[in-house]
């Protein structure tokens, strides 16, 4: 019904609880976020002559059991009839934990992944003693005493370009310089939010940074410590990465990113 | 092993998800969080000589779907090790959908629902157009605009003491008169809450009051005609109960509460 019409490339952005997924990328045989749009796509853009499969490109992989409320990315199709329908059509047919938030036609040369300038990354502790039905899903729970200013002291040295490879390994290739623009705790109550934003990050990088924080956190190491197993790159000498649970990919940044992406 | 042991009252907090629960009430053939927690009790305390089963009675019946993170409760046991002890080993065999928050010895007298002076519970409403998968568990998604400052306009005249039957009934006999201490919208960004405490509740009277308000919010019922509604204690003419998975009871309050329960 809409076959032959011209191809475009659409820009979204895919809020999603990860529980359920190993990770955000298509890898064979496991249930993946791309996997899950890619299907509802099929179904969805039946008659447009597409090429088959259509590919999704996210800009960030997240891992299994990370969630997202801001994972960016794009797709070419000949879907004819307007973006709003399509993202209706889309998340009628999409599982429950998975939503399109927004979808638009992609500014000229846009990729989600190589256009990307920055993504931001927000970890949720919940530093309470008892388990919390109503918050686990979304944060790791941490009981006893957890200095937050100690932790921002540690984590300061990070700022900047850096070589991380004490925190994770790269996706390809071997370069572990990232660039970070920011790294803070924050404390609301029994909340605490480590909000870290870079030009990209290493495999499991947060999570790690996560892990050998909080031992600062609780006493366990020292601010000058955490700057000494950063200038080692040696990943021998960080933590193990944090829980899955308690990372959520917020927002990812572009060049001229005007207003909110999708309400052009 | 503690056989022979002075019977005490306990109190404690419970917080659960209820989604997958009929309501906090024990009832015939139905899955209930008064059901797990007796049951865990029993596993529990065996070997305590108890009665069997021990009853737990908590302050407000919750209904089915809705969540709590702060209902109290109490029951009678001869457990005789620590209060610390005992949390954590309920905490231990509860399902992953209900926590004691907090547990200890009750004051003389102490009734979790007979003491109790007041309930407070947070109604959530996500104000967006599209599904939230991270978000829809415990919130009730509504799109279009909505008029929150028209919403505690209306609601302004709930609070005192007045006749409610146009919102609920009364679980048992026929007072339909409650005594509102604050009913008040609040938003942050797209999300809304509606805060609401009262010395107690008819049944579903928050739900049918959200269900209301949000038709003044959309502007579908002026604010004062929410006024005659309540004024005509004819429930045919409100509207039908927003949906469980919004609601939760956020704490119960007793004279002489001092500090946090259970920290005594």
């Amino acid at each position: 019904m809409a076959g032959g019409s011209e191809r475009l490339r659409f820009r979204g952005i895919v809020e999603y609880d990860g529980t359920e997924y190993s990770g955000f990328q298509v890898q064979p045989s496991v249930r993946t976020v791309q996997g899950e749009v890619e299907s509802a796509l099929k179904r969805v853009t039946r008659g447009c002559l597409d090429e088959q499969p259509v590919r999704v490109v996210g800009a960030g992989r997240t891992d299994a059991g990370v969630h997202s409320i801001g994972q960016v990315f794009h797709f070419d199709s000949r879907w004819c009839r307007s973006r709003f329908e399509l993202q209706r059509a889309l998340n009628a047919v999409l599982p429950r934990d998975i939503a399109i938030r927004e979808l638009g036609v992609a500014p000229e040369g846009f990729h989600a992944r190589y256009s990307a300038q920055s993504r931001n990354y927000v970890y949720s502790v919940l530093n309470r003693e008892t388990r919390s039905p109503v918050r686990e899903r979304f944060a790791h729970r941490v009981g006893g005493v957890i200095d937050v200013d100690a932790m921002n002291g540690a984590v300061a040295c990070l700022v900047g370009t850096r070589d991380c490879a004490a925190f994770g390994q790269p996706p390809s290739g071997s370069v572990t310089i990232r660039t970070i623009y920011r790294a803070l705790w924050r404390r609301t109550g029994d909340d605490l939010e480590f909000d870290v934003s870079a030009n990209a990050f290493l495999r499991k990088m947060i999570r790690r940074l996560v892990g050998t924080l909080l031992l600062v956190g609780v006493g366990s190491l020292e601010s000058d410590e955490f700057e000494s197993i950063l200038a080692s790159k040696d990943i021998g000498r960080s933590a193990p990465p944090a829980p899955a649970c308690g990372l959520c990919l917020v927002r990812v940044e572009y060049e001229n990113q005007v207003g909110v992406l999708g309400k052009e």
